[in-house]
Formats: structure tokens, sequence, C-alpha cells
């Protein structure tokens, strides 16, 4: 599969991705009623290990290759002043995830996941989306690249995350542009902004909506019109994953709100997907309930760099060692299966 | 310290346990503050990882020797139909346990935690409460004793966990006699009993209540007559590791249970104590209230044997390596410190 080059090559890839192993899923459910434990004792671990095998299309499998991928990008609105940051950090902490200093590196490294950073076009912040379109498709196309190549075509499980002062504003007119509401429903403090942060936000992402009629009817033109260079990178990483039955874990909000431009555009497209946390920004549990996915966590989180995500890694990890390492009833000689 | 002989000794050696390290608090709280991060970023972790540290001693600790304990024990009021599995499940799953078969071996594994089983006179059942206490001194300060001695002195993080035919059933009338309400708020469906198993147990607790009127007034009368060996063992590794400063995850309704007995004899003795999960049980959710903990999970695990709480060592394991790894902001060179 080669990188598509436009949104409708990419919308036509997405559609065109294959589902699950459904024999994979039905020997991974024998399998389940079989282990020394009361039916259903393990809860959403069974469930979880039984999604797995049927995308991994193998009814007892392994997690051996985790991929962490974390893309970054500068917003024009951030000159709006929507963040409690200045810009200059976004490439600050790409530089302190390249020396291993930031929550995701920690995180990837105890989950046993293969981390990678990608700056995106730092030097070049996304247009301001309240007076026009944040990326042309070229722009959007080379930042979903980005994203689609960096997945590791042997990768078993795909967490995406990112860092961009900004980016909770741009993310919450993306998920507005997609499932309308009123502007305030998906504006937060992101990393820290007071009340009067979150009344500008609110405006910023109206004005977004205003300036940008084409994206309330189109998910992929949202994406390009009042997303990011990571949230597209992050799109294209799952949509790559989609196509390659790699499992994902999805991190907080604007991983969220990225994710759901494809769901929005290919409805299925996120059945390979988890909600790795429910952070604490409401508009995240609005998108997670709307896209009718369950948070395996729910610890406060609200930092992005897909640190939710890659911590709800070792309840996937448990929930494999469970199913693919326990006895059988007839193993153990244990009574009751 | 010795092993206590007498319950009156062993409240003696409870309340006598030292609190945190109130200096190291302190400096946790410090570092916590300047890690590249936006302050509260990462939510629960921040105070879990504060806790722990207090707890340790240390400001800026490190997870290496965690254990897992499991108990077993058989229960005189299996006999009254209780459970939907037969009693000689007990011995059969303490083999599985023995042999790696079972959930809690391959959560230890992953989470790199000790483990061992103890099974506790799996011959002998414990009397059935209805008909008196289930236990008489000796044998539960025996019980008490194999608990508090399989505690490594050396560990820095323990989880108990059980197996007992019937002990649902036991932890209801333990949880009845510390805080009271109905028989049936306690009583729930365990390993999969129905609406009629349900009933019974309610019976049985009222009846075990009525049996036992000292248990009612003193929480360790409780957990000699109302109790199993396991859950007097797990008990007694709790009131050791309290000793110890070694902080312990809580499992599910029944190890809650278990450890109430403390709280409810000791206010404070659970201070070193977390909750791993919320069980399926409506039990253990009313539990956790009383004991003012929110569970880290709610993957609605049922099974004990301390799978919830070995899988909540991952999420702590990931609080200690953020706050012990990352970089502060001076360190990084990143603004906004």
């Amino acid at each position: 599969m080669t990188t598509p080059t436009t949104l409708a090559e990419f919308h036509t890839a997405l559609a065109g991705a294959t589902g699950p192993d459904e024999a994979a899923r039905a020997g991974a459910q024998e399998r389940n009623g079989q282990l020394t434990k009361p039916p259903g004792a393990l809860g959403r671990l069974e469930d979880l290990a039984i999604w797995y095998a049927a995308w991994r299309g193998d009814a007892r499998p392994r997690i051996n290759s985790p991929q962490v991928l974390i893309f970054a990008g500068n917003h024009g609105v951030a000159s709006r002043g929507v963040s409690a940051f200045p810009p200059e950090v976004t490439v600050q902490m790409v530089a302190n995830f390249a020396h291993g200093g930031a929550a995701i590196n920690q995180l990837s490294a105890l989950a046993g996941a293969k981390m990678s950073v990608h700056p995106i076009d730092l030097e070049t912040p996304t247009a301001d989306f309240t007076q026009g379109p944040a990326m042309s498709e070229a722009e959007v196309m080379a930042a979903i690249a980005v994203g689609w190549e960096a997945v590791d075509p042997d990768a078993d499980l795909l967490v995406v995350g990112e860092m961009g002062i900004g980016n909770t504003t741009s993310a919450a007119a993306v998920a507005h542009a997609l499932l309308s509401g009123e502007p305030s429903d998906w504006t937060g403090r992101g990393t820290g902004v007071d009340d009067a942060g979150i009344a500008l936000k609110t405006q910023v992402v109206s004005d977004g909506l205003k300036a940008n009629p084409g994206a309330a009817n189109d998910p992929l033109q949202a994406l390009r019109c009042l997303g990011g260079r990571e949230l597209a990178a992050m799109a294209g990483a799952i949509a790559r994953a989609r196509l390659r039955h790699i499992p994902v874990i999805l991190d907080g909000f604007i991983c969220t709100a990225a994710a759901a431009t494809l769901e929005s555009a290919v409805p299925g497209a996120l059945d390979h997907a988890v909600a790795g946390h429910g952070s604490a920004e409401q508009a995240h549990r609005r998108l997670l309930e709307h896209l009718d996915k369950e948070p395996l966590l729910q610890l406060g989180l609200r930092l992005g760099e897909g640190s939710g995500a890659a911590l709800a890694i070792q309840i996937l990890r448990g929930a494999i060692a469970c199913h693919s390492d326990m006895a059988t009833f007839a193993e153990a000689g244990v009574a009751g299966g």
C-alpha cells in the first residue's frame, strides 16, 4: 500500500480496509471459556484479549513489538493566546522526548515499547484557522504521510501521542466540526488555562468554524482546516494501522479528536482501536461516548504525549498474558470447566 | 517484631505502628512540581508517587521487590451451598497456582513480582459460622501468623490475594459485622451464583451475625468468628506490611473485607494501602467508599487471587517511573517550570 497523496485517496484506502479475523475471534472465545477461572471473572480483560486476537488473526496472540509514535506540530492559533505555555515549549519538549526526559519516555520503556518522536515543520506553524484553513491539501497530506510512514509494518500494537502548544484548541474545533453541539462543549483547561482562557478558546473555536464552513460537512476537511500537523500525522498512523491490522490504543482528547475524523469519514474505521484512558477534559468523555469507547483507565491524566495510552499497554499486556498463558481446566485438572 | 500470638497483641502491634515519612513526602512533592509537565497533568499518578515516596521514606523511590502472596482456606459455610463451585476446587486451584497456570501467575510475572501461594489447613475447613465462631482464637492467630511471616521484610510493595470456595459469603458476613446495613447490602454473585444463590448467601450472612453477636462490636472478633483462614492471613500480612512501611495494593471484595477489619480496629491502619481495582461486586464498591479509597482500575474483574491488585502494580510502576526518572524543567531546558 503506497502512501496516499490526496484526501480522496486517503479516504479510499481507509474505506477499503479489511475487518478482523472472525475465525481467530471464535478460537479466542473458545479458549477463553476453557481457562481456569469462572466465566467472565476477568471482566474487560477477556473482551480485550478476544478483540486483540481477532485483529491479529491469532486465537492465542502475543504482544512482541508495541510501538509508540509521538508527533509534534505548531499551531497558528497559539498566537491567539489559547495556551498557558509559549509556543517555543513545543520544540523544547521535542528535545526532552529525544533525550528521554518526558513522561512518555518512562511509560514507553515500562511498556517495552519502541518510541520515536516526529517533529513536523515546527518552524512553520499552521495558519491561524480563525482566518481560513489551517493547512492546504498538500500540507495536510505531507503530515498524514509522516504518520503513515512512521508505522512499523511489523508492529503488533500502536500508541500515537502528540505535543503542540495550542492543540487542545485545534482538537476542540475539529470535534465541534464533527459532532456540532456548542463550541463550549469542546473546550477545557488544556494544560492549565483559567476561566478567561477557556472563554477565549471557545471564541476561537467558534470563529474557526465560521471561517471554515466546509469543515462541518466533511471530516477530512475538518482535519485539514481546523487540525494541525500532529493531528493529521496521528490520523495517518491510525489509518495505516487499520490497514495493517495493528491494534491501536487511543490516548487523550487530541489523539481521540484526530482519530474521530477517521470514524466520521468511514464508520468502523476505529474498530481496531480501544480508548486507553479518559482524560480530565470533559470534551474527551463526550467524544469517547460518541465513539462508544469506554476508556480502560480513568486516572485524571491530561498530559497528552500518548501517556495514558502507553500506561494502558500494561492493561492489554495483562489481558493477553492471562488469555494466552493461563492453564485450561483440563490442563490443570480443576473441576468446573 | 515477633509474631503476635493473641488478638490483643495483634491489636497492640497495629496501634503502635509509625506513620509515613513527612520529609520524604515533602521532598517528593517538591520534585513533582519540577518535572517537565504542566502541574497536575499526570493526575492520580502524581498522588500515587508522593504517597509511595512517603511510605518508603525516599523522595525519589524505586520499586525493586514487589511481592504477591496468595492464601487459601476452606470454609465450613461452603457446605451450605453458597458457591457455584465445589470445595475441592480450592485445593485444585492451589495446585494450579503452584504450577503457574492461574491468572495471578501471569499477572505477577508481568509485574515482575515474586509470588508464593500459602494453603492453610485446607483439610480442616473453618466451622460453619451460622452455628458459632468460624475459628478459635488459636486458629485465627495461627492463620494471621501465616500471613505475618510470609511477608518479605525487604519487599517494597505487597499484594495479597486469596482462594477459598465460599469466601465471598465469609467476606460479606465480616463486612456486615463491621459496617452493619442490611445483609443483602453485602452479598453478590461471587464467582457465579444465581438469584436463588444470592438469597441463600444473604440468609447465611444473617444467620452468621445472629450466631456470633460479639462480632458486631469488635472488628478482630468479626475476623475470627466470620472470616476464614485466608482472610486472617491477608489481615496478618497487611498489618505486618504496615509495621514495615511496605505499601499495599488491595485486591477485590474479599481482600478488602479482611483489610477493613484492621481499619475498623485501628483507624489509619490502611493508610499504607491503595485500592487496586473496583470489582464487579457492588459490596466491594460500598466497602471502598467506606474506606474512602478510589480504585485505580475498574475493569469488571471478579476473580480474586490478587489479580486486580497485581494488574494495578503496573499503574504504580508507571507513577514511580515518571516521578523518579523524568527530567526537571531545569534539566531539560524547558520553559514554564
